[in-house]
């Protein structure tokens, strides 16, 4: 077993990419509505799309032009947007059509290993969600995905977004560790840079196809992660679980 | 089954008394620390003190005198208070013999019932501690005793304290509710009043030796509260879980 974890307790897990795969699943529950609404788009680019107004949209609280609100309350701002670039007047589709899809993001699917992966990790780590989504869509996709957090930590906690050092910070303080005793576990190097600036151990888990086959971000670690795995049932062998 | 919460789709628990047994489990394990110091006084009535200087310091947080501070640091004030009461020097003992006493609260056992009726009641409805603790120490319990929250709620996400209406309805939010989408369930009449005011369904349950066989208070329902039980498989098969 890796030694660099061996004083952590507490795993935090991004999500979105890491632990669930959005790009297919959102590609699924949207392809009924894009077809209702006459949508020209394939739906695997319109996830991508959809997805691709993800950081700037944060972007603007990070920098303070904009006070904290939830993932979901974006998440709905940048649909629209996406609608009205494909020619679709999203004034003309019901609200709760809108809210709806937007709840995508809670019935994301887990990739194969997720559920496996993160039950034998709960055997010796307390784990929780780290990630940039709000507490209820978190839960409810916990739900729905059947991942077995002991806590939801992240962006809301702190009203941040990671990569910003609050939303590591105040997850670490509220699960009431420090931050040697705590790693992040994510498929994305700047979280993990983040992460190991503000004392978080570091597990990388390679996700060569979040984005589908064209990915090019992300195909390998940028540093010298602690821990570097391809699947959270790897990673559960690497730390001893 | 009930239609009383046929809308609800969250329970929130009040914890110390209602999940867990604290009074049995925090003698137990404070036994050998009162013989080590020479305490004199009676493990369970210690136990009981030691609670009785739970509502009155998380008062002086209520009432605005200070500032929030999470449950851990009120445990560990009234420890050091309870045993200058009984003649004990806390000065001579060392602070991590007192840090590791106060983490008696984060090992509690549960009432019998309590981790099958919350698996049950999990399988229709999400779960969550809504308790005075704060999210670490409810972290630790849960993992300890085996209660499988699906998220942790309470006092630290809104630094406030039952029966402050502010404790509910931050929990309420964070897990994206209506307020009648979701109920208490508590075996303290004065929570559910709280609750109950604040939009919430209740459940009240009976534990009539959370205080030992005295116990004189919430030895039944003070009102007409949604569903009565004595124990959480009961809740659940009133629930139809």
């Amino acid at each position: 077993m890796s030694r660099a974890l061996e004083r952590v307790s507490f795993l935090g897990f991004d999500v979105f990419g890491t632990v669930v795969d959005w790009r297919t699943s959102v590609a699924r529950i949207a392809e009924p509505f894009l077809a209702r609404y006459a949508v020209q788009v394939d739906p695997l680019q319109f996830a991508s799309d959809w997805r691709g107004c993800y950081q700037p949209s944060m972007e603007t609280i990070r920098s303070g032009q904009r006070e904290y609100v939830t993932l979901d309350v974006l998440n709905l701002e940048n649909l629209v947007t996406v609608l009205a670039a494909y020619g679709a007047d999203p004034d003309r589709i019901p609200a709760q059509e809108l809210d709806e899809l937007t709840r995508a993001w809670e019935r994301l699917d887990p990739w194969p290993d997720s559920v496996e992966g993160l039950s034998r990790l709960k055997r010796r780590f307390a784990i929780g969600a780290l990630s940039n989504g709000h507490i209820a869509g978190m839960l409810n996709l916990a739900r729905y995905a059947g991942l077995p957090w002991d806590v939801i930590g992240g962006a809301e906690l702190s009203r941040s977004y990671k990569p910003q050092a609050a939303t590591y910070q105040r997850t670490i303080a509220a699960v009431g560790r420090l931050p040697q005793e705590t790693a992040m576990v994510a498929a994305h190097n700047d979280d993990l840079l983040a992460a190991r600036e503000n004392g978080m151990r570091t597990v990388f888990v390679c996700r060569p196809t979040e984005y589908g086959s064209g990915q090019t971000k992300d195909l390998a670690p940028a540093r010298d992660w602690d821990i570097v795995v391809s699947s959270l049932t790897e990673a559960a062998d690497a730390l001893g679980c």
